[in-house]
């Protein structure tokens, strides 16, 4: 302290203010933008075709351009992207929010057509994205790529983002469509991050049954012990609110507890290596299914508000981001690749996307239409639908953009020995990884601007306005029995046979209803009474 | 890529994703001891003396030494304390809650005692446990201080802590001395947060009359444009919400703007070196006086209890950490004072604060008194009253905690030469700047459990509940003129003449009132229409 009129250490003192200036004058700016966007989003509203994505992107690329030029063409970026950031703060309030926002009544009925989509349909594009870029790639020149990237390349270019979509759909008009969509997204991010990691966690050069295999089963049980540990966290939460009727001192204590437990239930998973992502997501939907009902009035207006949100927000800055990287130099100097090359890759990949998705949309949907053949002809998935299910899913997004920096974070370690500040400095330095990079980044901007301002005319033209509101929400099949008992221990057991057989028959005639009811019965009779839950006669109003 | 298969890289693999664990598994924990100490201080709940503050300094403790027996006495802490992090992210969320939630009809009612007491008070108190420190310490050994670190001292320990005090405390029982203690506890912070910047940036080694008044000039600078500045940030947020009619569609992005536009307030003080906690702290007082009424009812609610759960997990999070680093062992290894000589700097510490208060609250209560002496039995600040106001002061808090973690940066660097892994490994290797935070959380430890348990005791003691219910609300004195236009042009100049000289009379009569009933006429004419605002009808009920 003596040393402190030392001429030195006042410089030093002043170089050590720089630098933690350093961090608040890019944390300004980034809000500054984001508070920019809210307003001009906000006035683009009326314009349903130019969405927050695109609102959110372009203003990155135009904040870009400013700072490349202000900075002398050195950096085009106010924060470097962390994929820590982006899987410990961003990604984790976005699909709790989903999960605690999708309405349940839809998501569960239509639960086998959305896992089709979300979970077979990831491994078909998956598949195709991989080998088609494994087939051409060589011939476009670009080279030295192992099966596991082409596998890792395959999940990236799998993964959608559906926010432009469901801003133009709407759910009153189209239910079916809507919730098939929503779901599917919501399904999709899961799977194709649980499908990266086991693809990452492979570390065979060739790619044989046996690998293929231990993927499936790594999925599997990745898949499984997610959703396990999310349902967990929400029973929990749900019994402790109930049990203690925490609202009878603050609402506050109630919310907090939701979020934090929703937070420690995805950190969970990311530390025994599960998939945060599935687990938050179970954690949000059983969050709102119990807890949510045994909160007092002005938590559930607060927690239905607060995150979605920190869900926007969160979303926001994720799509200002990738405007912003758009424009950065270094990287685009970084990849050695030729123009025409890279032309090359960006349109193979873009149409390996479109023929990915075609691949799986059109015949699942067959599959689905043939499964709920007992609902009518308001439960069929029409052509038209089909179509726009395939464009909802052709944009790619925040989550493309946060698996090619891991990708290159994966690579980037095993190739420069441990470099720690690799994510810090946010340099690419491999060619190869600049180029995944980069390509990834142009589909997201592509796909999100041109695909996502197409949305609007094409739905407006397949689903013309006044046919929708024909159609209404799915008939939920033949009434149940409400009161027929799960299991009745006072009966023979001949009548049990004899029920059981009934319900065997049942279960292969309409396997969805009957499966669906079932779970309404031991919802109502085990599950209510323990964790709370809405009364019988709210039930259709909170579903 | 090609070396994936290599032994040696494999195990940097495998030592960066330890080391991005390292974080996870950290976190991980924080966030369940946060859950436990929710689900505690709820059960806890029935007995008020034992707060929230209580409970997650003990949880904290009792992790800590776990962790220490765990990690073989190597550390009981899971994260290192960052000062960037609680100034960054943990203290404004805090601070704008209690601007948005402070009963603004009380506070500014009150406004010229909660200013007596928070910024005058702050300086007395700041003064005499400075210049006892300075005269004391010396004589029980612990030298090698200049006047600037005495004057952190007296910075450190004049900041109050009064979550205890208004856990106790009923609102509608006392108005007036709940609004005195909380309005005190908001400036104070405030003030010693910008005094402390003040004295920091003063590098003189001896205090004279010129350094005084430079560090008084430089306060006045500090308070003044850091007001403007989020008054500034809360009239565009209630422009922009008023004007647009954000909740047209949707509720969430007239959320996200206020949060952002609070935020960015705050950073942008921190970027121009001004106080941010004052600066948000107006900012949210801004925000619920005008923007709070220009959005949804559902906006309305969950900004109410969303600030409340932020603030919360702020303050548990501290709190918790505090009762943590209690037990660090590397710290009070480091320190080389002798056990006698430590227990003397505690002891004159605590006696140095409950002076530095004495000296200051009994004294301003009797001008207060006098400055509202038309305000009848009611208005008056009783012995009982400045008793309680004495005591609710003497906790001490995360502020001292995060100011003389700040403090200790500040010698470091430019003791250690720049060393920019200091707040990384949270070491401090000065014994001096050691023996300075051991006493500092030595005194929030001591002050918030033993103070803080005797808070209910002591209040129950002299303002036993009978009597309180007699105590109504401060009389607002004689009926103002509502219908008196501030400034008249159709009439002649005489007689405006007249009316300002029989305003002024009123103003050197009633000063408080007087100015309060013209800021409410100003309000009522100019700001409202402008910037939004309750209807008169709605007044009382609102504010």
């Amino acid at each position: 302290m003596e040393a402190m009129n030392d001429n030195s250490t006042l410089y030093d003192l002043a170089m050590n203010l720089e630098s933690s200036h350093s961090q608040v004058i890019p944390i300004t700016m980034f809000i500054a933008v984001l508070c920019l966007c809210l307003v001009i989003g906000h006035l683009l509203e009326e314009y349903r075709w130019v969405n927050e994505s695109i609102t959110a992107i372009l203003i990155g690329c135009v904040a870009g351009t400013i700072i490349l030029c202000t900075s002398k063409w050195k950096s085009s970026r106010l924060l470097t992207f962390n994929e820590e950031l982006f899987f410990i703060y961003l990604l984790p309030p976005i699909i709790f929010n989903a999960g605690f926002q999708v309405k349940k009544k839809q998501f569960f009925h239509n639960l086998f057509p959305i896992m089709l989509f979300g979970v077979a349909g990831v491994f078909i594009s998956t598949s195709i994205v991989a080998a088609g870029s494994w087939w051409l790639f060589p011939k476009l020149g670009f080279e030295g790529l192992t099966i596991s990237d082409y596998l890792s390349i395959g999940t990236i270019f799998s993964s959608t983002d559906t926010v432009c979509t469901l801003q133009v759909l709407n759910q009153d008009e189209t239910p079916l469509l809507y919730s098939l969509v929503f779901g599917e997204g919501v399904v999709n991010d899961a799977t194709s991050v649980v499908l990266f990691n086991a693809v990452q966690k492979m570390n065979a050069d060739t790619l044989n049954g046996q690998t293929a295999l231990r993927i499936f089963v790594d999925f599997l049980y990745l898949f499984s012990m997610s959703t396990i540990l999310g349902v967990t966290a929400g029973l929990v939460t749900a019994f402790i609110l109930k049990g203690l009727y925490f609202g009878r001192h603050s609402s506050v204590r109630e919310i907090a507890l939701m979020v934090l437990v929703a937070y420690l239930s995805y950190m969970l998973a990311e530390l025994f290596e599960l998939s945060g992502i599935l687990t938050v997501f179970f954690a949000g939907v059983l969050m709102s299914h119990y807890s949510w009902h045994n909160v007092t009035e002005s938590s559930r207006i607060t927690t239905r508000y607060a995150f979605a949100t920190l869900s926007f927000i969160a979303e926001t800055f994720i799509f200002l981001y990738v405007g912003m990287d758009a424009l950065d130099y270094a990287k685009w100097k970084t990849s050695t690749i030729s123009f025409g090359t890279k032309m090359g890759i960006y349109c193979t990949v873009m149409l390996l996307i479109l023929l990915g998705r075609a691949v799986f949309v059109f015949p699942l949907s067959v599959i689905t239409n043939y499964m709920y053949r007992s609902g009518g002809e308001s439960a069929k998935i029409t052509g038209q639908h089909q179509m726009v299910i395939w464009w909802a899913g052709l944009m790619r997004g925040a989550v493309s953009v946060a698996l090619a920096f891991k990708q290159a974070f994966f690579c980037n370690i095993s190739v420069l020995f441990c470099n720690s500040h690799f994510t810090h400095s946010g340099v690419t330095l491999d060619p190869t990884n600049a180029t995944m990079i980069t390509t990834t980044i142009v589909i997201v901007l592509f796909s999100t601007v041109v695909f996502g301002f197409l949305t609007k005319p094409l739905i407006d033209h397949l689903l013309p306005p006044n046919s929708n509101t024909t159609r209404v929400s799915r008939d939920p099949g033949p009434k149940e029995d409400m009161t027929l008992p799960l299991m009745s221990l006072e009966e023979s057991a001949s009548e049990n046979l004899s029920r059981a057989k009934d319900n065997l028959s049942m279960l292969m005639d309409r396997p969805v209803y009957t499966i669906h009811s079932y779970w309404r019965r031991f919802d109502t009779a085990y599950m209510r009474p323990i964790f709370g839950g809405p009364s019988e006669n709210d039930n259709d109003a909170s579903c």
